[in-house]
């Protein structure tokens, strides 16, 4: 028998009574032997289907997701297993979150940055000479200040786009659509150096603990940018909570070792630190002194970066979205202050150093100090590590959430903007994680390589998003304009400044390689954008016509390679759709033609055989030559090549077979008026 | 207008005059304006097909080969310049080899190898200690004997087996088809390894000359494998001229230098080289002694490898094929013999050891200490170096052609007996060079690395030749059976125990891969014929039908992404194969289903849509069930998919298209019943 059922004679009558699209009909069955038929009444729509409110709607169970038969049945279960069991639309709703777990979520990367800024500050320091560790403390107090003022702005922000307040989508619809690509573009490159630093600053807080696991860091980091990313695919609740234990137990963790180290310092338990003589620095740095507290200023303002988070995430806090966003944005930065400045006090009444070599990190060295290396110490260091990698997750939200937003405004592949099974963006955050490692592997996790990188475009995109709310302030001089106006201008002049200034002090560092790549993926957003959008005018339809609609009756072809049962499948169903199905033979053997013809009139009847020989060896280049032959009798008609292949019972099967069929695909798919259908053969023994 | 030409009213009269099939039909040509009629009377047949001599057949012309259109336009160019026009299948006669030239080609393998056969013997002996080295010339005897044996033999192998004398054919032709797998397994692995050997001999040649680029060794002699790769993509008549120069150059070279350190050391102006007294063996080594005479043995049996080539090529000569092979061969042994004794000889009586760093060749600090670094050191290093570069092309005649065998057996993917526009057998040699390329990456270029790995698997499909032969004899009892029997029985065992030896001598050093590879590529031999058979078992027809066979009606049923004319494009052509064709609008969002079916009795008229709502977000899953169901009401209709999808203009567009087409193909390539048709939309702004 073939698989391809019901093979009949041209004498027979083919079953032709017509199928319900809406799956209501009763369905008959007939059994095995003769004369045993019975009918048997079926509504298939009741159990993978619903019925839609409107005529002619099915709605689909998740059967029809979960439930796949044959080969992939087990890669299904695997998903499942990994990533757990699809989740409907409306419980999108539910997967919400509260302020408490959304601190958790997009402000770690705000909050943990207080473990790696003062180190990063007096890392820059240090290099100019060690006398100038004594501006740590005044650094960070000057960030602080930033601080206040950008999250003021940013409260306005949220309050004006709560749908999102992302900088892309404020610049966009303020500035026009090329600032708001550049705005989007900086953010992207920001996301995934995000993931990058803040795993390697984890993984840096883990080597303080255990020097030993220095040398493997980079496999590390990778496996825990795979891990978040497993984590994120299953969907926003779960990871609402993972992460909101290792947030607030470093909160918890480090209010404490703060309290108590100022405490101590205050109470003179802790000898103020005064540096020795031998800390002079030396002329020639001097000369430097300003540029190298500048770039120590731009290293620390890597602190802010974590603002956007929150804006950009609006739209998954619980209602109303945008009051729990600024709540959770003031606590955020309020906390973020006192541990930042609170570690860099520390960090200088201690006179801690950085360790050159990146295995201590200061905030280790710091707690080491103050209470040696005891529980505490473990207890610290596990809960940076903790909040340092799951930072990396706030990206996680984000990344995916604004490369949504570019697909659905044709600015990126469309694959971006589709939900998976658990309401993520699996495509972003797969592309985030890819990115991600491959940064990690370039720059070897180190923290200090990878910020540079870092706090630009950050700058940038808050540059751009505070200009946008101020022109938007102006043109709208809505109810209290005047001080919104106000706060937005000096948060953007601010912001703008910055920009500069990590730019220049930075350009050598790697701001170079940002100011490269911005208008690198400018040009591919733009670029993409233009395809979409030339190609949605050249398909949209200029008239709407009255009925449907009949393509000319197509020539139908069938390439025969040899007499078997898939050649007899492939010619039967070609017979089905056209009166006038023709086989073709290719060959470079004379002798197999004259075999094959031979036996024709027996195999197939009255369908008609043509031989082509080719004494070139070549089977595609005659075969579409002899369609353009047939073409030119008939300009008007498509031809369908019917292509039979056997369907492999093992993957490596695949190499023994189909691989002419697959290059003469790829060939045919680019003829015009040419419409291929593949019958499959499935070995039935 | 829409691409799929003449898209035409379902009141309209689709076009469907009967087209030619055979090209002889005179075509209507209708002029841009209306009334613009006229009638041309053009015969493709006589521009890109000859009619053939049979009813219903047609030849090819060059012109289907090389007149393509479109993007494959300069691939075309660029292959045609890289390895020629293709060649018409009559010209295979002309490109056969003349004795002289079948010498050029099918001995370079046997005659370089008296380029580092002495080395090798003598770099073992080494290892036992320096006193050893007299025993370089008596080995080379016995190896020259064993040469004779084998050369005589195979004479006989040759004439009986005059389309082709490999081990592969006599063994499977005698001793039954695994013992044949086993020679072909072994002789597959030594052709692979013989262009290794042959071009990292070929580059210490080379670095012997100019030591600076001996660390670029392994990089210089993957760019050699790809250029014999391409001369023999060329096909055979150009590499048989490339091929003659260099080894008669070797040939002519290497006998005066024979000649003349032969003469001057006759005549005594060289003194006989005579061991110091520390050259005495150390007690130690002088137990493993007669082990590493035999692996010095064992190494030195390398030079036979080559006597395989020619008879495995024996088709490649011109008539009579088995005469002229045979003559070539005798005169390979013979030139063989004197450069191989004769360079042991000056080896010997000049007292030259082997460089431990590999940079310098033996043969070629022989050649310095005769002529010093003069004139005649530069030509007979470069005709080293080009012979042995050279003689992996003996592998790159003879893999092709037995893995062409073995394909036409079923032993391997077919591809691999399909010959190429230039008759060459393609997919062999490009796998033959990725696997040499593999191996000189993995040995760092080096011979004495390769070499045990070599011997061995010639040697074992040299053994099952001559049992092959012995069998053969004994059941045909021809005339002058008897001496053919002792000759093929001499070699039979000489052979056998050389392999023992080799296998046994250098089990540590290599052969032990061997024994390991062989039965595995046994096992994949015997694995591709084992479903190769029962597949054509399973397709073969049981009975021939007397008619034409139709298929029942096919479901069709067009998935809607979008109300566009690339969607017009597929529901036109469904309706012009079935009269109930089905529209499938799978979707998340039921604002955009309300959106589609408001719009859609106005765009697609009579045509049916069904519209699928996923709250799951999937997209597959929902469409497959949905076809299920349908399958259920009449589970004897195949069901037809027509899939619409837009033709890139560049690479690149790919990925922003067609990605969730394409999944779903490979989806339905599973399913039973199932045929895809693919409607390739091309863009006409």
């Amino acid at each position: 028998m073939l698989p391809l059922r019901a093979v009949t004679r041209s004498s027979d009558t083919p079953d032709s009574g017509r199928v319900d699209p809406l799956l209501e009909v009763r369905e008959k069955h007939r059994g095995r032997r003769p004369g045993d038929a019975y009918v048997k009444i079926v509504r298939p729509f009741e159990e993978e289907f619903q019925r839609g409110d409107d005529a002619g709607e099915l709605i689909a169970t998740e059967k029809t997701v979960l439930q796949r038969r044959g080969w992939t049945t087990n890669i299904r279960r695997f998903r499942t297993w990994l990533i757990g069991r699809p989740i409907h639309r409306d419980r999108e709703e539910h997967e919400r979150l509260t302020k408490t777990k959304g601190l958790a979520i997009f402000s770690s990367d705000n909050i943990s940055s207080s473990a790696y800024g003062p180190e990063e500050i007096s890392r820059v320091l240090a290099t100019a000479g060690v006398g100038y560790l004594v501006l740590t403390l005044p650094l960070a107090g000057l960030i602080t200040v930033m601080l206040a003022i950008v999250t003021l702005s940013y409260r306005q922000t949220i309050k004006a786009y709560p749908k999102g307040a992302s900088s892309y989508i404020v610049a966009s619809d303020n500035l026009g659509s090329t600032l708001g690509v550049l705005a989007a573009a900086a953010l992207l490159i920001g996301y995934v150096v995000t993931v990058a630093v803040s795993v390697s600053a984890g993984v840096a807080a883990m080597t303080s603990l255990l020097p030993d696991i220095e040398r493997y860091k980079v496999v590390i980091s990778v496996v825990l940018v795979l891990l978040i990313m497993l984590g994120n695919l299953r969907g926003i609740r779960e990871s609402g909570t993972i992460f909101m234990i290792p947030t607030y137990a470093y909160i918890v963790v480090m209010l404490g070792i703060v309290g108590y180290g100022v405490a101590r310092v205050t109470f003179g338990e802790v000898p103020a630190f005064v540096p020795p003589p031998e800390w002079e620095p030396v002329e020639a740095v001097q000369v430097f002194g300003l540029f190298l507290i500048l770039r120590a200023f731009s290293q620390g303002a890597v602190a802010l970066t974590g603002v956007e988070a929150i804006s950009d995430g609006v739209p998954a806090f619980k209602p109303p979205e945008w009051k729990n966003a600024r709540t959770t944005l003031t606590w955020a930065a309020i906390v973020f202050a006192i541990l930042f400045v609170g570690i860099a006090y520390l960090v200088a009444r201690l006179g801690v150093q950085p360790d050159g070599s990146e295995t201590y990190t200061v905030l280790s060295l710091v707690v080491r100090q103050l209470t040696g290396e005891g529980v505490v110490l473990v207890v610290a260091q596990v809960a940076t590590a903790l909040i340092l990698v799951l930072a990396a997750n706030t990206s996680f939200a984000d990344f995916p959430r604004l490369s949504s937003f570019l697909a659905r405004d044709g600015y990126l592949p469309r694959q971006f903007a589709f939900r998976g099974e658990r309401l993520a963006f699996t495509t972003g955050i797969v592309a985030l994680s890819l990115m991600a490692i491959g940064l990690l592997i370039v720059f070897r996790a180190s923290v200090s390589g990878l910020i540079p990188l870092y706090t630009l475009g950050v700058f940038i995109a808050f540059t751009l998003s505070q200009s946008g709310m101020l022109v938007r302030w102006w043109r709208r001089r809505e109810e209290g304009w005047r001080p919104g106006l106000a706060i937005n201008g000096l948060g953007a002049a601010v912001t703008a400044v910055v920009a500069i200034v990590v730019g220049v002090s930075n350009f050598f560092q790697g701001s170079w390689l940002v100011i490269v790549l911005v208008p690198i993926l400018m040009a591919f957003l733009m670029g993409i954008h233009r395809h979409y959008t030339t190609q949605d005018q050249a398909l949209a339809l200029d008239h709407i016509p009255e009925k449907a609609e009949v393509a000319a009756k197509p020539i139908v072809i069938v390439p025969v390679a040899r007499l078997d049962r898939v050649a007899r499948q492939a010619i039967a169903f070609a017979n089905s759709i056209s009166p006038e199905a023709l086989a073709v033979h290719v060959t470079n053997d004379a002798a197999d033609a004259d075999a094959i013809r031979e036996r024709w009139p027996d195999w197939a009847g009255s369908t008609e055989l043509v031989v082509v020989e080719s004494p070139y060896r070549a089977l595609i280049g005659p075969l579409l030559a002899y369609m353009d032959a047939l073409q030119r009798q008939a300009p008007d008609r498509p031809i369908v090549v019917v292509l039979s292949e056997v369907v492999p019972r093992h993957w490596w099967e695949n190499f023994l077979h189909n691989q002419t069929a697959l290059r003469l695909k790829l060939r045919l798919f680019r003829r015009k008026n040419t419409i291929v259908a593949d019958v499959p053969y499935h070995r039935v023994d």
